[in-house]
């Protein structure tokens, strides 16, 4: 393969493009005058300086070694992929590195790669290994590829002082516009998507075009390839993000999707600032950085829908997102997350924030429950976020919509944090990224059977189907809904009626504040409506040891089965159940060094299923979790009814544990016609009563009487406190 | 119960022995010079202000409350267990922040508590929770009883100065004499046993000597009941210690055992100086301290038979240690761990701690490779430690004695470290401390069932059956034996003759640097010599995800059964197998951001069991764990050879994955008459020899000739490096 390299080369310089970059710009992402202050400054800005001197790490250790620009051959992970990616970074650090330390050799070593790739690039074909995604020319997907050029339309921007008449002309004619056309032309389906694989070719082709200063690229990339603005960047603005700045695609995609968002506004911004791009759509784009900061937890990434677990703020795009923000807001908040991060860009907005931090700037980014709206008109459901006074705890409802491809089937899902870690958790994607013994690093065939399947996740499962029978049309046609939200009390309810024909399903959780228990109280009622008759499956995949179980289950010993047949239940081994006799239910397990207690009421016909992840898994793909399984069979309407109470600590360094045991003592509740009454009665006396009414009109008044006691509340929720438990 | 307490106290008044303390003696634990620096000193050394802000924390959390000194009820975990406890180390915090503060309110509070407890303690009998340990009065198990007194004499010491004359009497008599009486007399035979508990017993019946001028107390502290001296603290250092101070329990337990030891030995040595105890038996204190360092990795101690694996270098123990370490070495090394302890004992060593730090004297404390001999003469084989140059990987043999009642059945078991955390792991044992509702803390019955069982280990099982058939008393009748060790090729060579009868096995280990590879190669050449046919299975319990088999294994995929029957076996999930073909195998895990591959050379007939813990675990008593088992069935001698190379990185952040397949290309095992050459043959090409001699002689040279070339080496052990594939 090597030996086309080389061939020919002299007859690919031909001018296709008439346009010239030879006029003077304004330059798309580091001003001479922010070069000269970084070059002048950055030894009094420690955060600034250890980001040069990691970017003059990584370039040195790459100019230390023969230039290689191979012909493209391997998937993601292999060799071709990541030198391809490492040069591309390295032709924007290399430029980059030029302008804020004066230093040649790197104006050389980056001129150098392009010119390599000018050579190399018009010999390409489609990528071999490309499969069901769109092929790129370097890389096995188009993604990929644009990608590419937006790392290097940034150092090309950097090098027009150094680069002679000759040089310029090559490039741009061997390797910039035919890239662009391979992009946009060739690839005009990817390119006209709105998605953010639409999104990343959208900025490479947009920000070449304010580079080579070809207001058609830039035009094409704001509007699509026929300019009316049915496509293009523009329209994916509209169109991906809710009017809060909610990616549909959840927090993992946002992150990815932000990157040529707002760089590509950034520059945008800088060259042709008449677009005012950061104020478009009422500051969507501002919007969605802080989404993307809020959907976090403990530095990680909410893992909804296909979800690598590793990703946090402290990912590349983050720290562009954050200096951006920063540079456009001046929010002492997020110092403190680029803080974290612990890196800036090399660039005036790094530059600012290295400047804030230094001067000691920065205040706490205060984490508060919010709820964030998903659809372009904002009426496609959500995604709540409730956090505890500290922001010690988080609760994460999804009522949102499908979130296309990588969306999981998991209405009215949820997840628990607390104590810095995951107490109930999300599978995220089954996928090892990058790792090529895993199937090339792409996601893998448990990812459909198992990761996006609704028993994989903490929520409804009717009749062992997943929701909308595992189909993603179907799904994407609705959302769920968010009926009620409140930051005051903490909780939230959302109701979900399409994903199983003539059942619909109404969650209210909350992260219940009270001041008989030390920590907040997790409150989930799930209201099931159904006039057939069907099996209700809800897990909770919990993390850590099981220290107690409340009665005697019947434990699979010498031999195991699987839970079921299909729709994820084949990947669950069933480890035994627990009958239960409509009484509380007690489970406990430790999780690090803190217990906690999922406290649930069954009917007498119900069962705690113990299911353990990994049958039907030739490949060891899966990871080992578990789950406690509430099952109802045979019945129409129902109810589930759960408590998870965090308390006591283990200590095994001190030898010493407090409280191992819930300080719930039992639940009850009481249903009447259009509300409800659950008591939580705690150990030491005393209760914790939420009442609800099915209405969720704030200005109702309601009144519910029980064994004498009467209870008055406005609105949809309310918490009552009781010291003693008077009534019982 | 609680109506005992205060009844007819006057009554118990009684002068029950003739000592008095009230001449002046040398404080046994701080001396009134020591208090007056550490007032003076203390604001300039923030190690000790915070030791004993936290000391005034706990103490003023306690004062906060109302006194409780209750009726005995409760095992490990419950209320009256955790608050005796708590009054224990309260009236030692107390008494010693009265000292290094001068507040009184300190004096009185640990006052108070004293003569609470001299009013509660003549009226016990037996703790009602006792089980089939010795019983305490204020605990179910003596030992608790002994580790009281031991805090409690310390602070009766450091009260001398303002306790009445009437109030020593009544603390005298009603609590401190009976107390000695119960622990030495009525429960004689802990008091005499030469094990931890022993110790315990000693110490508290000795400092309470030191500190009653009652040389009675200490003369049968250190030489037992008949102060013959063949049994009590003297004889406890001649036999619970090696010659290099390995405690033969264990780590885990060495570190609890530490505690008395030296304890008591620092207060013998102020009080009676002319015992010279910490020069006695060649200083084997000191060298204990020292070992409790060694034998740990990242900070935790290596879970070697029945341990929790939480404990570490940072228990309070090891402060103590540490301290006393410092005291009488001045070791800048210690310093290190001082600070990684983050922590000082509030008295005269603390005080010399924390100035050394303060002076910045702290020097890197290095760890290096170590033989531990283990037994009283140092013949009964012993524990290896392996480190790389760097101290990133560690490797541990344990081919010592059994380790009496709380050793596993594991001789020649290893254990495998690097980057911070477990490769290769040993279950520990199987205990939730403290935790009331898993059977109150104590051993779970799957530590016997399990944990203790030679196939939760990563060593030899033949035929499904352990050690020693399991059988404790046969067990200790003999020991691993090292025949081989060393520091420079770091490798070492253990065998075991009497586990099975009629089966000898020896393994040869090493955590060999190179210049062929980055990172050290663990090499593994288990030998096995038997006249008659057995089943050999030797397990990898391994961390993290496989993501390479090379082979297709044969999965379960619907439904599991047990890998055996009993010993263990019936713990174990069999998940599937992977025939082999005599060539090499190669397994590839991801556990945190390192890859791992086992590559591994087996018999035609051979076979590797994908197995995984919790069959047989009703109580979910079991952490999950994952073991490959090489499994050879129908052979006599026998030969077991693998090598674990450490390799790659996963950046889930940064989106990249470097070297996720082995170096190694395959193995070949080359075995003559007396000798035998080990090649692992690189996948760049080159290749490494292990040359190993049967004899362990390292005067005799020897030769072999492979494919024609001939390997010339020296003694029993040599590395050749071959840059290219010579022979091949």
């Amino acid at each position: 393969m090597s030996k086309l390299v080389g061939l020919i080369f002299i007859s690919f310089v031909v001018l296709l493009s008439a346009c010239s970059s030879s006029e003077a710009t304004v330059s798309m992402s580091l001003s001479i005058e922010d070069a000269m202050n970084i070059r002048k400054k950055s030894n009094e800005l420690p955060l600034l300086e250890k980001s040069i001197n990691t970017m003059e790490a990584e370039v040195n250790a790459l100019m230390a070694q023969e230039i290689d620009v191979p012909v493209p051959r391997d998937a993601g992970g292999g060799y071709t992929h990541e030198r391809h990616k490492k040069n591309g970074a390295a032709i924007y650090q290399a430029a980059t590195l030029y302008q804020v330390t004066g230093d040649e050799k790197y104006a050389d070593f980056a001129t150098d790669l392009l010119l390599k790739y000018a050579q190399l690039y018009p010999q390409l074909g489609p990528h071999p290994q490309h499969k069901h995604q769109a092929a790129g020319k370097l890389f096995w997907q188009i993604l990929n590829d644009a990608v590419w050029l937006v790392y290097v339309i940034q150092g090309y921007d950097q090098l027009q002082a150094v680069l002679t008449e000759d040089q310029k002309s090559i490039i741009e004619t061997n390797l910039l516009h035919p890239y662009v056309k391979y992009l946009s032309v060739d690839s005009s389906e990817t390119f006209n998507k709105v998605h953010n694989h639409g999104t990343w070719a959208a900025a490479a082709v947009g920000m070449t075009g304010l580079v080579l200063g070809n207001q058609d690229y830039v035009d094409i990339a704001l509007k699509g390839s026929d300019k009316s603005g049915n496509s293009g960047f523009l329209k994916q603005i509209d169109s991906l993000f809710s009017p809060d700045g909610y990616y549909t695609e959840g927090p993992y995609y946002q992150r990815y999707a932000l990157m040529p968002f707002v760089v590509f506004a950034r520059a945008l911004d800088r060259v042709q600032p008449q677009w005012e791009i950061f104020k478009y759509r009422d500051g969507v784009l501002l919007k969605a950085i802080y989404a993307c900061i809020n959907l976090s937890y403990n530095n990680r990434f909410f893992p909804l829908n296909d979800a690598i677990k590793d990703k946090g703020l402290d990912t590349i795009e983050l720290v562009h997102g954050v200096d951006i923000a920063y540079a456009l807001t001046k929010d002492p908040g997020l110092l403190a997350i680029a803080e974290n991060q612990n890196q800036v860009i090399v660039n005036g907005d790094g530059l600012l924030v290295a400047q804030g931090i230094a001067a000691k700037q920065k205040k706490d980014f205060i984490f508060k429950s919010i709820l964030y709206r998903d659809g372009a008109a904002g009426d496609e459901g959500g995604v709540a976020v409730l956090r505890s006074n500290n922001a010690e705890s988080a609760l994460v409802v999804k009522a949102a919509g499908q979130g296309m491809g990588h969306g999981h089937f998991d209405r009215l899902g949820f997840l628990y944090y607390d104590h810095g870690t995951e107490v109930i958790s999300d599978y995220g994607a089954a996928r090892y990224l990058n790792v090529v013994t895993k199937r090339g690093g792409i996601y893998l065939p448990e990812n459909k059977t198992w990761a996006k399947q609704s028993i994989a996740h903490n929520t409804l499962v009717v009749d062992e189907r997943s929701h909308f029978n595992g189909k993603l049309a179907k799904a994407s046609e609705t959302s769920g809904q968010v009926t009620f939200f409140s930051g005051k009390l903490n909780a939230l309810t959302a109701s979900e009626k399409n994903a199983y024909p003539g059942v619909t399903f109404e969650r209210t959780m909350g992260l219940i504040h009270t001041t008989l228990l030390d920590s907040p109280l997790l409150i989930d009622i799930m209201k099931i409506n159904s006039s057939e008759k069907h099996q209700y499956d809800l897990p909770f995949y919990y993390n850590g040891q099981l220290t107690f179980i409340s009665g005697k289950p019947e434990i699979a010993m010498n031999r195991m089965e699987t839970l079921g047949e299909d729709n994820g239940y084949q990947h669950l081994w069933n480890k035994g159940q627990l009958s239960v006799d409509n009484s509380t239910t007690q489970l406990t397990w430790l999780n690090g060094n803190r217990f906690y207690s999922l406290n649930t009421l069954l009917p007498s016909d119900g069962e705690v299923i113990f299911a353990e992840l990994g049958a039907n898994d030739p490949e060891f793909n899966l990871r080992r979790e578990n789950a406690l399984v509430l099952r109802q069979a045979d019945r129409s309407d129902a109810y589930f009814v759960s408590v998870i109470e965090s308390h006591g600590e283990y200590n095994g360094v001190k030898e010493y544990t407090l409280q191992p045991t819930s300080n719930v003592a039992s639940l009850s509740h009481q249903m009447e016609q259009d509300a409800s009454l659950l008591f939580v009665n705690l150990v030491g006396g005393g209760r914790i009563v939420i009442a609800k009414a099915d209405e969720v009109d704030a200005s109702l008044q309601h009144t519910l009487s029980v064994s004498g006691k009467t209870y008055e509340w406005q609105g949809h929720l309310a918490v009552f406190e009781e010291a003693t438990n008077e009534s019982e």
